[in-house]
């Protein structure tokens, strides 16, 4: 049975509980953050720390958590449930108040929980075979660039697709791609790689971020422009990139297959480069 | 301290508590009904539960519950806690599985909760006085028919227009009104009374629908219409409706005064007619 870390103390998964009253449970007043493990070491941890900061501070959280208490418990979680391969979801909400759709007045003490879930990250099926997505309308919320816990439609996304035989969904609002379920979107033509400009609409993601870099250090180039669903399905390669899959090729959109059907040599570069990189850094 | 009711058990408040994996925690996979109670009994509870069943079925929930059983435990509530005027909170979960965005493909046990509030529904100062206003953008996803618990922008509306001294924000999409953070919003004039199309974008109000018939027996016209802001802020009255606020004047929007900047005479008749016939119906 896990170990799981809910404000301050380690309980057996089973025993983990927040308060009914908690404000993220009733208002999805909430935030999160899913960090990497590779080789029991976090990947991109300090990046994460600071994409929560940011959320904290777009909802007018209580600032109370510091990097280095956050690291020490991601890493005693780690240690507890003998992590190898897998990921650290950690979950901040604004925390326990009589409900209200006014936000209380004075500050309350934010409940912080995290758990660690096993998943092969490396050797992973999609990252050999590509995966495949369908897409979607867009109906979220117009501020996806903040990291929430309102996530029902993602997961009703997601859900959809994998009754339909695909892997994932790409969501488009007003004639473009927008991003995955829980992934950004590229796409390359020729060689240059391409994805969506980051504002109100995406979660400007972590390992989004690194693959400019990954991009720059293999000498291709990479622009963020708006991606229509013809763009992406004439596409000569396409991938996702999340904290969790890193880069995972994409081999069909809805009924177009994307090339020759198999990883593009671009991505699987792009993807190897990441790894290096990542576990280089890892700590 | 509170008796709160949570999966067939009554417990003190403070041990009323959700596993860290539940859904309506984790992905807002979650579903909420708020009745009022007067004189100890139940509001218009029927089709709140109607209200339930439908928002259940759009997002393929495990069928369980049964309306007796419900019924049951919001009675045992009210006599547990002594309430004779507020509301219940009744919230549904699709319930406890490991994180996925892929939703189990197997049926879970949903999460039922519900607790008490007290509130002051018939003498409100806001009844006898009237409500300030603001507007802002409507930025929620674009399922607001469903009653989820993804309310934090609604949240963060209230939240802004109190601390800018209104009462509420009615909020604006494409050009029109949408409606309040946890109210249907109306206007008045002449003698035609409006209100927005239900569609994908508000809420269904029971309390709207009552209005409807109250104001048909009362012999006043009304007419469902998209309502700009410049409608609005022309209006001779106008007012929200809620499960707990009922009728609510509205006397301000923004800097304009509306009316005469009291309570209007229709708007007065009509939460006359409203309270008459709620508790006449109340179980």
């Amino acid at each position: 049975m896990r170990q799981v870390y809910i404000n301050g103390e380690f309980k057996k998964e089973d025993d983990a509980k927040v308060s009914v009253f908690d404000r993220g449970l009733l208002f999805s007043d909430s935030l999160y953050e899913v960090t990497s493990v590779i080789n029991g070491k976090l990947i991109d941890f300090n990046n994460h720390m600071k994409r929560l900061d940011r959320s904290m501070t777009e909802l007018k959280f209580k600032k109370l958590l510091n990097h280095k208490d956050i690291l020490a418990f991601h890493r005693k979680l780690i240690e507890l449930n003998n992590l190898e391969e897998g990921m650290i979801y950690l979950q901040v909400t604004r925390g326990v108040a009589d409900r209200s759709f006014d936000m209380p007045k004075n500050e309350i003490q934010p409940t912080v929980l995290a758990f660690t879930q096993e998943k092969k990250i490396i050797e992973s099926e999609g990252a050999k075979n590509g995966i495949k997505v369908m897409t979607l309308d867009d109906m979220r919320w117009k501020r996806c660039d903040i990291k929430t816990t309102q996530l029902l439609y993602a997961s009703m996304a997601k859900t959809e697709a994998t009754l339909k035989g695909f892997d994932d969904a790409w969501m488009i609002r007003q004639g473009y791609i927008t991003e995955g379920s829980s992934s950004n979107a590229w796409i390359i033509k020729g060689k240059i790689i391409m994805t969506r400009h980051a504002d109100n609409l995406i979660l400007s993601g972590i390992t989004r971020e690194a693959i400019f870099k990954c991009a720059k250090d293999l000498g291709y180039e990479v622009v963020t422009k708006n991606i229509s669903l013809q763009d992406a399905q004439s596409a000569h390669e396409a991938f996702i990139t999340s904290a969790t899959a890193f880069i995972m090729p994409v081999v069909k959109i809805n009924s177009n297959q994307i090339g020759d059907g198999k990883p593009g040599k671009f991505t699987t570069a792009l993807r190897s480069e990441y790894i290096k990189q990542a576990i280089a850094t890892a700590i």
